[in-house]
This record gives structure tokens, sequence and C-alpha cells, in this order.
């Protein structure tokens, strides 16, 4: 799918408008469908965010066309930040509505090195009561079983 | 791509297991290529994570003609936590080699609600000193150069 910047952009969007080359930008990749640049504000630094250049929310809106280039370039950076900056390994991760500062999708991807003082979202971890998780199994499923 | 479950299988892998039907999971999606199952070890309850049948470690590992399969099934996955357990979102992350407690690729993906009490990752920030962002910007460009 290739996709100008004129389908699906929004002039009110910083995203958008760093895609389209309005707004600056440390930009590192640009492919037809995608746009990645260093996040001002970052958790470590080189730190970027992956953007496709058509406006969609969250991941869920995504098309389903978008799904291989959006992870291609997604890849491709987490594999810049270990080959190009010496990190270790790298955080990958999308706030869909809730934390998500800018309402247009994006991978943020952080350099990870151990002892880099990010212990983050994983700790600590709950346990479910007895019979819970297979309920919460089950409403998953429900709900899965009406979408591809 | 077709995968069956034993090509890229490894016997010692925990989440290859789950995938091959040996390790008993409350797996809530299914396809040619992905397995959906509850995290053990919730972050938030209905935590899944999404696994590639395929055994590779991190994200840049995996197979490009996996690329489609494994975002589409994170992207259900990610609706299905709203439309099943009525989340206000979700928070889709992997983690690759640093924090990741399993060496098998997987998608978490966590159900979120205003107030849930995760603030996680994101905070707090950094803020790059004059040029230092170039510098990093600069680095990742040439990293990105030799890939595709």
């Amino acid at each position: 799918m290739m996709v100008g910047v004129t389908d699906g952009f929004d002039e009110g969007c910083l995203f958008c408008r760093i895609a389209a080359g309005t707004e600056a930008a440390d930009v590192v990749l640009e492919t037809s469908d995608m746009v990645a640049f260093l996040d001002v504000r970052p958790v470590l630094k080189g730190h970027v965010l992956v953007v496709p250049r058509f406006h969609v929310v969250t991941l869920p809106d995504l098309p389903s066309e978008l799904y291989s280039p959006f992870l291609a370039a997604t890849s491709r950076v987490a594999g810049a930040v270990v080959s190009g900056l010496g990190a270790q390994g790298s955080f990958v991760a999308m706030n869909n509505v809730v934390s998500q500062s800018v309402p247009h999708l994006h991978a943020h991807v952080i350099p990870r090195t151990k002892g880099d003082g990010l212990r983050g979202f994983f700790w600590p971890r709950l346990h479910y009561a007895d019979g819970e998780a297979a309920e919460y199994a089950t409403q998953l499923r429900a709900a899965l079983a009406g979408t591809s």
C-alpha cells in the first residue's frame, strides 16, 4: 500500500506534520509508508518513534495492508538501536488511548542495556484467584471470535 | 507463511510447548502462525501474550513473512481487551533481550483504564543537551542505511 501524505492526513496532528516534513524532527528512517524520528523527550537517549504516514489513532485502527510495513520499520529500528547505539536490546511499545500522549499511532523503540534504570511496567505482577484466569480467557475468546 | 509446529520448534522453550499444546495455558487465540494466551502473572488482569509458533528470540529475528500475521494477531487482541473486558485502551509491548523473561518473541497486550495504577515506563523523561539529539539521529541513520 502506497499512502501519499494527502491520504489520511490531519493538519492538526503533530505526527502527520512531521511525516509531511512541515514540522521539524530528527528523522532517522523514511519509507513510502512510515517515518521514524527521535522522541524529543526520551525515556532513554536514542528513543525513536515509528509512525505510519497514514493517520490512525490506535493499533486496532491500522489498515491491515500497513501491518507488515509498520512492523518492518519497527523491527529495523529495534535492530539499529543495538547495532548503531551499542544497546544490548530494546523495548518496543505502543499505548492505545490510555497514556497515549499524541493521538496518532506510534511505536516507541527504546534502547535497553542492563542497569539502565528502567524496570518499568513489568513489575509488580498480580495473581489470579482460583478460576479467575479461566473467566478472563473465556471473555477474551468470545470477543476474539467475532474478529479476524 | 504456514509454519508447522515442527518448524522452528524448541522443546526446551516454554512458549514453543504452549504453542504445540504440550504445556497448559489459557489460550485465547490460535491462528496458523500465532498463539495468544494469558500471562500467568499479569501486570493487570487480562494481560495476554501473543507469540509466533515459529521460534525466534527477538523482533529483529522475526522472518518478514510473519510481520503481518504477528501484528494482525496483536491488533485483534488489543481490540478484544477493550471489547471483551471493557478496558478503555491497551498497552502493547515487546522486550528484546533486556527485561525479556522468556527468550521467545512475545507481545504483551495489557488492558488499560485511566486510574489503573500503571504509569510505567514512560516517566520520567530525559532531555538532550544541545546538538546531542542530532548526534543520536546521525548514528541511527547510519545503522539503518545498511538494513531493509
